[in-house]
Parts: C-alpha cells; sequence; structure tokens
C-alpha cells in the first residue's frame, strides 16, 4: 500500500503544509528505512511491512515544520521526526500484541502471522533502533525527553491494564490519552525546538503546542471511532467501547446517564448482551455527546494555535495553523 | 533474598574488588530504583521484585572499576552502571517471558505471575528507565553505544528465534554469545572509559576488555548449565540443551560425534527419548569438551587482562585482573 500522506486533507484548500513538508517527509521515510546495523532479514521485512502499512506521518510533519520554522538543521531535524516515528511504530507494535490485535489500518499486525516472542523482539529492535536516532540528533535534552515519553508512554498503558475500577472517567481520559498521545507530540515539538536553539520560552511554547494538539488528535480519534466510515476505519463502528475502552464520547454521554457506571461495571464483568451494546453505540453516535467531543478538541486546538502566534511569520506557520485546523477537520 | 555480590569469590583470598566497590554499588543499587517518575503502583513493585531477584551485579563492578580506575567522575560512573545493569533486567524480563521460563535464579520470574501484557509493558518501561539513566551520563558517544548494544542483544534473539538450522555451530555459537552478553560487557567498559575522556587507545583497550571478559562469563556460565550445582543454579543440570540451545561444551562435543547433527535435528523436529537426552547430557558433563570449553573462556581472559597491562597501576586494576580470574574460577 503506498503511503499517502493526510488524504483527508489534500482535498481541502488550505492543505499546504503537504507542498511545505513532502520532500524531506521522504527523506524521513528513508532515514527510518536505512537501518545500517547488521540485522536479521525477518526483522528487516518486518520492519518494512510496519513502515509501508502507513499512517499519516503526522508526527514528522510537526517536526518537520516547527524545526524549518526556527531555522534548525535540517539533518538533525530529519533525524528527530524518524526517531519520533519509529518510537511511535514500536509503541503500536507492542500495543497490537498485548491488545491481541489482528489489523491495524486494515493491513494485518505483526502479531497476526508471528509468534509473541517474535513480536515483543521486533518492537524492542525499533525502540533501539529509535534511541539510536534520538542520540543522533546530538542533544543531550532531547534524549533524556525521548526517554522520559517512553516511560510515560509505557506508564499509561499499565495503569490502563491494571485500573479497571475508575472513579473519574473525564480525569482518568485525560491522563490516558496524554500519555497515550499527546506526551509525543509534545516531545516532538519541544525537540524540534530545542535543536533549533530558540530560548526557553519558544522551546515552552512549542512543547505546549505539541501537547494541546496531540490531546486533540487523540479525541478526534476516539470521536472518529464512533462516526467514521466503517471500511476507512479498518475497524467496525464502537471498536474501542467493544473493548472495554472508555473514551470522551462516552464519559460525555454517561455525564446525562447516571446508569451507566453500573452498566460498564457489568461490561467488563460479566459481559452484556450484544443488542445492548449496538443500541448504546448507536446512542452514543446520534447523541450530543460527539458534537461536545469535537468541541473540547477545538478548543485544545485554540490554545494550540495561540503558542504559534509568537512564532517568526514564515510560511512554516501558516502550514501549522493549517495543520491544527486539520487534526479537528479530518474524516479518517 | 538478600543480594549478595559475588558469592562464590567471598571465599576467595582475591577479591580484593569487592572491597573496592561495595559502597559504590550501593550506590547504583540506589539509582536504579530512584525512578524520580510518577508511575503505577504495580510498575514499582515488579521493579522492586526484578532487582531483589539479585545477581551478580558483574557488569556494574566492570564499570566502577574502570570509571575509578581512569579518574571518572563518580557521579557519572554510577548513573552509567545503573543504565547497563537496568538494561540487562529489561532484556532478561523479555526473555523469560518469550522462553516461557518460570523461574530465574530460583526465584519466580515476573510472566510466572503476570499477564504477558503486563510483563512486556515492564521490559519496555525498564528499557526506557535504562536509556534516560544513560542520557543522564551526559555522553552523547555512550548513548549511542547503548543504543546500538540494544539493537545488537535484540537482534541476536531474533537470529536465534528463526535460524534453527545452524551450518557452523561453532561461529554461530560465538555470534549468539556476542549479542546476549559480550556486547553488553563491552559497552559497559567502553562507556566507562569514555567517562574518563581517555583517549582512543584507552577507550579501544578498555572496550577490548570488556569484549574478552564477557565471551568468557558466558563460556563459564554455559560450562555451569552442564556442571553446576542444581540447587545453586536454581535450573536441572542440561536445561540449555533440553530447550534445544547449543552452548560451547555440546559443540565441541559434537566436534568428535560427528552423528550429532542428525541428532539435534531430531532433538527439534520430533524430539527424543527422555533417556536418550539424559544420556548425552551426562556423557557431556564428564566429557573433555568441559575442560576444552574452559580453556577457550581462560585464553579470552588472558587477552582481556592483556588489555589492562597498559592501564594506570591502581588497586582497582589490581581488582580488574581478580575479576578477570573470578569469572573463570566461580561455580555459580
Amino acid at each position: 500500500m503506498p503511503i499517502t500522506y493526510f488524504d483527508g486533507a489534500m482535498n481541502s484548500p488550505t492543505a499546504t503544509f503537504l507542498d511545505l513538508t513532502r520532500p524531506y517527509l521522504a527523506e524521513v521515510e528513508a532515514r527510518m528505512r536505512s537501518d545500517p546495523s547488521e540485522h536479521h532479514p525477518a526483522l528487516a521485512d518486518a520492519i518494512d511491512h510496519l513502515l509501508d502499512s502507513g499512517g499519516k506521518r503526522i508526527r514528522p510533519t510537526i517536526v518537520l515544520l516547527i524545526g524549518n520554522m526556527l531555522g534548525a538543521d535540517i539533518e538533525r531535524v530529519v533525524t528527530h521526526a524518524a526517531a519520533i516515528e519509529m518510537l511511535h511504530t514500536a509503541t503500536l507494535v507492542h500495543d497490537d500484541l498485548i491488545d491481541d490485535s489482528l489489523l491495524r489500518r486494515g493491513i494485518p499486525t505483526l502479531n497476526a502471522h508471528w509468534t509473541a516472542g517474535a513480536t515483543v523482539l521486533t518492537g524492542d529492535y525499533i525502540f533501539a533502533r529509535a534511541a539510536q536516532l534520538a542520540a543522533r540528533t546530538n542533544s543531550l535534552r532531547l534524549m533524556e525527553a525521548f526517554a522520559r515519553t517512553l516511560m510515560t508512554i509505557v506508564d499509561g498503558e499499565i495503569t490502563q491494564l491494571f485500573d479497571q475500577e475508575v472513579h473519574d472517567f473525564h480525569q482518568s481520559y485525560y491522563k490516558r490519552i496524554y500519555a497515550k498521545t499527546a506526551s509525543l507530540f509534545e516531545v516532538a515539538s519541544e525537540g524540534a525546538a530545542l535543536l533549533a536553539d530558540c530560548d526557553t520560552d519558544c522551546v515552552e511554547a512549542m512543547r505546549s503546542f505539541g501537547y494541546y494538539i496531540g490531546l486533540a488528535f487523540q479525541i478526534v480519534d476516539d470521536v472518529l471511532d464512533f462516526t467514521g466510515d466503517q471500511l476507512e476505519v479498518g475497524k467496525p463502528v464502537g471498536n474501542d467501547l467493544r473493548q472495554g475502552l472508555i473514551t470522551l464520547p462516552t464519559v460525555l454521554h454517561f455525564q446525562d446517564h447516571p446508569q451507566a457506571r453500573e452498566w460498564l461495571h457489568r461490561l467488563r464483568t460479566q459481559g452484556v448482551l450484544d443488542e445492548e451494546l449496538e443500541t448504546l453505540i448507536e446512542e452514543i453516535r446520534s447523541s450530543p455527546a460527539i458534537e461536545r467531543s469535537l468541541e473540547e478538541a477545538q478548543q485544545f486546538v485554540h490554545k494550540g494555535e495561540s503558542r504559534l502566534d509568537e512564532m517568526p511569520a514564515v510560511p512554516e506557520r501558516d502550514a501549522l495553523y493549517d495543520l491544527a485546523r486539520y487534526v479537528v477537520l479530518r474524516t479518517t
């Protein structure tokens, strides 16, 4: 499957960020695949399979735009972008194994045809390769932020695994999506600013931009799980809820339906009838919770955009505004 | 179980390296446990369990002795030692999961009482923590060597998983133990020299010392799998061979018994009779292959020791000679 960056945005008149990043994204792609270390052909095949499976490459795009906006050395920026996307890829490999997912983006996962052992090790190798790329940015601060982010991501997954009893769903949701998504957007953006040697305020502004855009991105992902075209998303509608995962639309819908906690407990402990689940998914799909979720995402995008206002008025900044808008407007 | 560094060496009159490193090893231990990041209590418990399970801490000991011999900053040396031992710990967590091992050093492994998912994630977290510690040594070269080593280790395990048909057992054995053990001893030693800012020759000498000691250490481990006291080692005698793993004693024994390749193929494809396996293990235990394996280890130790000759004649150097001798003399 060819990689098609931002398919949705292609139809939008504001997709200038594509023109600005396309050549560099090709370099990021090459950097991810050009591992000079001697390694087993099965591993090389697995990495090719994973990278061929696509993904929007939104994290590298943000890195490239911020790095170029602030005038960082492009070689180091490309390396950082590759490190971030490899780290993201490694976490997906272990996630899919843990969740026993057989498809991602409609393409078979590694664990669908490999043993658990081979899948664990492939994820480990990609983590190591990501760390090597991060070290090659020649920034110790970036390297440390990178390691800290991996700790945050993994801690979030462990918390999700162990803490099935949640008291405050709204708070717990945000904590989880910070760990799962926003933390990586944060280090992607912060790291690009670090490579440009910009001052503390500027690094903090970009960290904050990444943080808000990451939260919004994940909320929209979770909304699309309910509203998206089943074929495009590659999963059944309401897949998260089917897995017992409570995302923002469900949290907000439950706020108006106090019996929900008991229902959820039943879903997790004894299971519920299929019809009951289908009914709930349909209810949420057509409820105001969808719109309210998108409003929360939109608010984060506004907060993120406001951090761009203080940045140099170059085409890359316009592209970052576009990208921020795309995050809430996208349909896949 | 209290941690007892080098129990075997305690009875040896040359165990001066213990006196030189004991206080710093306590700092390494504290560094490994003092993770300031917010993380789930289950994760903290798991890490405590893993670190309490002991291990000889031979890698941190080498780091401390080389670092102090060359006058590196002790804070950075302790951090590097902790990073190396955490990396080692993380690889054991994933190894035990992949091999489905329920005991290590006679103590239940994480996967013995946790789900595969929780075990994968705990290993990931410890990898990330190791990377964070490595970044805190403030040496980009060390950081990159560290990442490269993780790639080497994982590639070795993947090769072992995929390449069951081996043509040259001797060569394949050395390739495997380099990836599995010597590569980490190498980066432990090389890294300590890097922190001391010693010149290229000195860094190379210490890298080489670690390399040879690491090879010898693993050979002795593999010999002890045949000859060790079953209770002390915590595994049945000949455990490696029972798992289909061909180590040096078996390689050397097979050199005198050309029918071995066919036998091995049978072990891996259709299994062999228990009595047949017990007989072979007994044959190897009492064969000259044991002594010849130890001679190969001894030769590596000599090569490693020769790299010490060019180092400053301080007590830490004497301790490193002692440690090198201990590697072949140890009984656990």
